[in-house]
């Protein structure tokens, strides 16, 4: 059984990892800190818990992480670069989906997330998880940055294309969409029910965090620079992200042939048949990217349909997914989940 | 492995058995059958079964249903009742999701339902099964009636004080909300979203026909006729069913702990924590009741609060929960789900 | 034309109150307050005001209410009563929004708000802003204690009844159901729209501040004490209140025709045609409140459905209304509104 | 008065024509009709019309629309062009709110509607009824085509860039994405509540019937055919589009004023302060456009925010704002409405 502690259990990913790991018969549930609720049941705060994880939260100071096998950082921005070092020294390995480790470039990181980097060299060897580029790496790795919800959308549609170097890698627009719990559990007047329901926009126009994450994640693929307008917009709905891909192709393929071959043998991803709109409910509370390619009126744009859950494969399930590979585990464990549809 | 069929499989109730079935390791899916849409795979019409369920929709002649051990009924109203006594006969055990076998007295179904009942006789040896009531009954039927969502989360909730004579039975009044998932899969313009959503009314007051089934159900544990005032209402979410009882008390007692003795045993029900408000969402894809008792300012008025997913321990899971007894499996196989919340 | 200030115009009551007000031809808006966002242009908090409302969010310090005709207090509880009498002292007129001014019996108000209150003199000048009950009261009102949501629902539907001494007034039910807006436009988790969304759930069963609002509107029709149970839920919508109100009936009557009779001149109440089932959507937007009488099965429970829209005729509509007849304006002026629907 | 016939008065745009005309103190209701609810009242289908409009739907034959000033179809596609010659030819002025008269290229719209044109030759005089474009034109047209939803929100946002030469018109992007009302008042399963809340899809990405029409729009103000991929979107509310655009720009230019510029004397388009992300509520009801403009990091791709409610702008307000232009009313007469935020 695999120790495990959760920082930061409060949060949407916190208690999306908590509804997987309950589950998993490799998982041993050791600590979940909450500095705010520290005493509190778990499932007082979230009843659908209720006969599952009997654990209060604890506070961080009394948590003895330290006798954990992995720690999963569930957390703002600029808790787990804090705490890292010092849980990776004790031997516990270390999986973050906050940013804390996402961009490789420090001086990058610093100017999006307005802070100085506690471990600039524990970076270097965080491994980015996004399973379907760096499996390997994650086996081995004793801290992986989880992706970001956006970015594991838009990646995954883009990287056949920028594999294969199909597209003009200078002008790719992903306009994604987002529903509410994207935004997370935090007391904010506008993801109030009165102000998004029934209600769209676009937010960040000029410029959005998960921009650089994915713009190193693309140029790693394509192994030069990308041009990327990256849009993204809170559309009224609790969880899923559909991200719309537009790129222009610089020469002929057969671009269902392409992805379905590059995701064959991908447990988590699932090219769509030609011609479908992959709907965010597929995938809902699944661990799962479904993507679709079209190529409308046989016109020199490629159009990408990406959908995830965003708290499932854009967070908690794909820690999970990195957590089952990083422990030599069967990568579908615990992940083995019908979407919930209607 | 129990070989399985379905008969209606395009309903919300027919995808919600797939969901659960298509992880039940002791349930080996034989046939699902659909008249309009046989030939399609069942994963092009629910994309959310893709990689769990491959096979196709079977014309009703030609799925042999005759070789199943059980088979289900998500079918509208009046069809179980056409096909049952075949399948009784060639010793496949039936579980009726529809109304067919739910009422006892032949001329009251056929006032509510509107049509003949092709086989009173069968009515007689149908066992309602709601297993906190019928659990003994249940493990030797044949022949389940599946209870409708609302009489689930009603009678559930009245149970205890009916059974111990505390309220007066006269004056019983259940008012119901459910979410637009209970109308069933069926093109009709009221539940459109642009209609249902940000929405709310009741309807059927006149009348509703799960008010007999209710009544008989509360009847029979309160060993009396009882009178029930009924309101449904349409609220704008997909699932969920909230019943907000209310009862006249005749004595003193421990509300809470009569509520909890009740149902201690009971795998599926979970009674809170005193002054609790449930959540239809604390239950969101699982096979749970959760009740909450209350007696407000210490008047005379009781108060259960019960909310239910409609799609599961309203219809889906609870069928499985009768497969599992009638078939000797453990009760909670499959349907061991963390809700979804959020 | 009547100069209006409005303090605390950043909540869902202040920017309703705006929209009405906008396009009152009688109305001329001087000053909106707000300590936190003063300075900052109204319509650029709420965008929906853009070329209607050029004022900017004032300070209290600077506003100058005191040249006011008219004052609305939309702010939290506990406000309008620190500043009326300097209002009314200075000739100006105040209707507040809040409940400062809505309970007679002060120990009753300081219990369920929780603080002393500032001016209990004035409470007893204070009129009950239902026009449907005090229309010549607020004719020559100076202060006007405007109605809270589900009081404004609740009394409507049973006051016909009442009024007619038809139903045991011990024994009342309100079963009410509201949109998100009436918990106003605060920053807290469980108004969240991944919170609140697909969800339903009861909340203050125990006892809600309108409660005690509510006996007395009713206790002073029906000219005794009522018993009364109210038990409010919250609905995933953003507008709207659905009261399901249930009576024992003491005699016989034509129902339809009461409520008919009792409500033939008001021009904010539609008594639908027998059998209706009344929408919260067929009021969104509008200063209007629907009622339908029903008598299942002709047993001797009433059950009365109202709906209203819980910011218009629960909130500044009925403001609106009141200061249509404090000046002795035509009462419809600037509420003349048809519902948006869909 | 003008009077005022209706044709398809049970749809979405029907019943938000009424609402609009309910109120519009020059223009009288003569008749509305429906072949399917032929005598019911109009109050009956739509009470949020209860104490506005008194008719009952005709049956077409019996509605003498002949006797009309003005006859507004709002009807499935294919319906005006059988009966507007008749109209014109009685001296009544036509608005068709479907797209038999959008098309100039007879061929194109056979293709993309799928049925042979009934009278080619009114096509050539029709009047594409976009006033920020066709404002002269509208003055003196006996019959109007009123532009689909998509293709308002997406060429008012274009066409300052169009017009200017400013942006690569051979490579614009158009991801669009509608509430659900936009599918209309018609029983289909996809438009189903439990069906299309909580979800996020595209749809009709290999070709969307207005593409051909948002082409032309386009090309007319650029003075030259334009490459355009249009990705249109469901998302889960009941009204509003919001358009995100982008184009590759091919010179410098201060895009804030060019826009503020275009639309200064436009009553109904309201150009945006500079880094504003309009939302799509803040037009809910009103017959308005909001536009943002962007260019992300500086770079060379504008990104155009253009939101409208599709009922409104996109359907019946844009209908009644060329009725006032074609009978010489003020153009904002019956349209000055504050959108309902929230």
């Amino acid at each position: 059984m695999i120790k495990v502690g959760i920082v930061g259990g409060t949060g949407y990913t916190g208690v999306e990892l908590l509804r997987l790991l309950a589950l998993h018969p490799q998982a041993k549930l050791h600590a979940i800190t909450s500095r705010a609720d520290a005493g509190m049941p778990v499932s007082q705060m979230f009843p659908s818990l209720r006969g599952y994880v009997d654990l209060s939260f604890s506070h961080p100071d009394g948590a003895h992480l330290e006798q954990c096998d992995l720690v999963f950082f569930a957390t703002p921005n600029g808790i787990a670069m804090q705490q890292t070092r010092a849980l990776l020294d004790a031997g516990v390995k270390v999986i973050d989906l906050a940013a804390d480790f996402r961009i490789k470039d420090v001086a990058v990181w610093e100017k999006w997330y307005g802070m100085s980097h506690a471990c600039p060299d524990l970076i270097a060897e965080a491994v980015y998880g996004l399973p379907e580029v760096n499996r390997e790496q994650i086996k081995t790795a004793r801290l992986v940055a989880n992706p970001g919800c956006y970015p594991t959308a838009v990646q995954l549609g883009f990287i056949p294309l920028l594999e294969a170097g199909l597209v003009d890698a200078g002008g790719l627009i992903a306009d994604a969409k987002s529903g509410v719990s994207g935004a997370g559990r935090k007391a904010e007047i506008g993801f109030l029910l009165p102000e998004a329901a029934d209600n769209f926009k676009a937010y960040a126009v000029a410029g959005h965090r998960h921009l650089p994450e994915i713009r190193q994640g693309l140029a790693r693929v394509a192994q030069h620079e990308v041009g990327l307008t990256f849009v993204p917009h809170l559309t009224p709905m609790i969880r899923g992200i559909h991200a719309t891909l537009y790129g222009r192709l610089k020469g002929d393929a057969d671009l269902q042939a392409l992805f379905e071959q590059r995701y064959a043998n991908e447990p988590f991803v699932d090219v769509m048949p030609a011609g479908s709109h992959p709907e965010t409910r597929s995938v809902r509370g699944a661990n799962r990217c479904r993507i679709a390619v079209h190529r409308p009126q046989g016109g020199d744009t490629v159009v990408v349909l990406s959908v995830i859950d965003n708290l499932v494969k854009g967070a908690a399930g794909q820690a999970v997914h990195n957590m089952n590979i990083m422990f030599g585990l069967p990568e579908t464990m615990a992940l083995d989940i019908v979407p919930l549809l209607p």
